[in-house]
């Protein structure tokens, strides 16, 4: 069993301008999730906001030894999530599954890069 | 209950200089929290320096299901935080939490970033 | 007993483009491990991918009281991991080490970093 | 008590070149520590390195209620860590601190940042 199965990421945000080409060098903000499960891993995002109800959920399904990395940016279904805003965010799954937040900041003319292992909710795991 | 009571940064430091548009470019230093509570989160910041005694408690009220993404360059009471001084932070809450550390430095040309999840203090959640 | 027996990396990626002299700013993904213990530690490496098989294990000695900074660029036993693609890593070793990611991407002109210290699996030490 | 007394950073390095005005935008690899304790803390560093004995103990004292960041370019009792090296640290404490990794590297035109929180080694605060 490796990982739990809630997951936390403090500091969201979608830079809201790029320079480099798309898009590999497009600002992104991303949580790259491993399923190392023989099994499907089916994937709960739930977005909170400073200012308004929380977005989602965002549901994902990762097949079994199979690894996923999301940009928020692409995330559409049930809504976008807008650039240039705060957000923090809970990843719910229904099998263990490890979760590492990374963004992409190419506003100025040199992209930056920032990283974190996600927050893992203790107890997480007892779902299972 | 997402999150712990206790958590902290040992890492504080704001960039004295800038490049860029203000305020999104300005160099910060950020903790990014995340309460996803139904209730309102009650959260005291303690700053500890190098020189001197603590600062604080800066007191911030975070509503139920937001986020809040305080950078240290803006708190005032009880005092203003020094820029180019280095510092840790200590942030108490009355519910549990999520607490994101992140900074950018924009004293080059172009951006630097930096984040972590902040330290969560075992049995931090235990005063619920 | 410093460290744990299984860690993983959520977010790999070899960045396809460097600049500046090699290897020193070569675009890298690395897994920087410390063996504390006074006996070689052996550890296996698997790499997951979105849409194949994993590869691996990729297997590597660390001398007692050592460390080793492992460029996955530089893995080729069994394969080679492609630039330009998202993986993950589960790193297994038959004594407690410890394990931080760090990646230098030098696509554009100066370099960006980012690190974390890799997710050490609960119980991991239990194998012990 | 805040925080736990033994800590690992995986990823020691020190960049052997840097652009901007010394000492702010020196390349330098830190521990960034808080000792939140009425009592000072007497902390001892050990450096691993890839092709050597260990170097340390590097011993510092750092007040109660007070924060020390440590640039491991200044250490220089018992011998300096030379710049350009892989090494990993260990950092152990007679009370529980917290210690987060910082790297600033400025060896191209624009600098690039990196942290993470240390590995906590569990257990670590049973020796209170």
């Amino acid at each position: 069993m490796i990982g739990t199965t809630t997951w936390v990421i403090g500091d969201g945000y979608i830079p809201p301008a790029s320079t480099g080409p798309h898009p590999a060098m497009t600002s992104h903000d991303s949580a790259c999730m491993l399923n190392a499960n023989a099994e499907p891993a089916r994937i709960e995002i739930t977005v909170y906001f400073a200012d308004r109800e929380p977005a989602g959920p965002y549901v994902i399904t990762i097949p079994g030894r199979r690894v996923h990395h999301q940009r928020f940016n692409d995330l559409t279904d049930p809504e976008p999530i807008p650039a240039g805003t705060d957000y923090s965010v809970v990843v719910r799954a229904d099998r263990p599954v490890v979760v590492q937040h990374t963004r992409l900041d190419s506003r100025q003319a040199a992209n930056a890069l920032m990283t974190t292992i996600a927050f893992p909710v203790p107890g997480g795991d007892d779902r299972q």
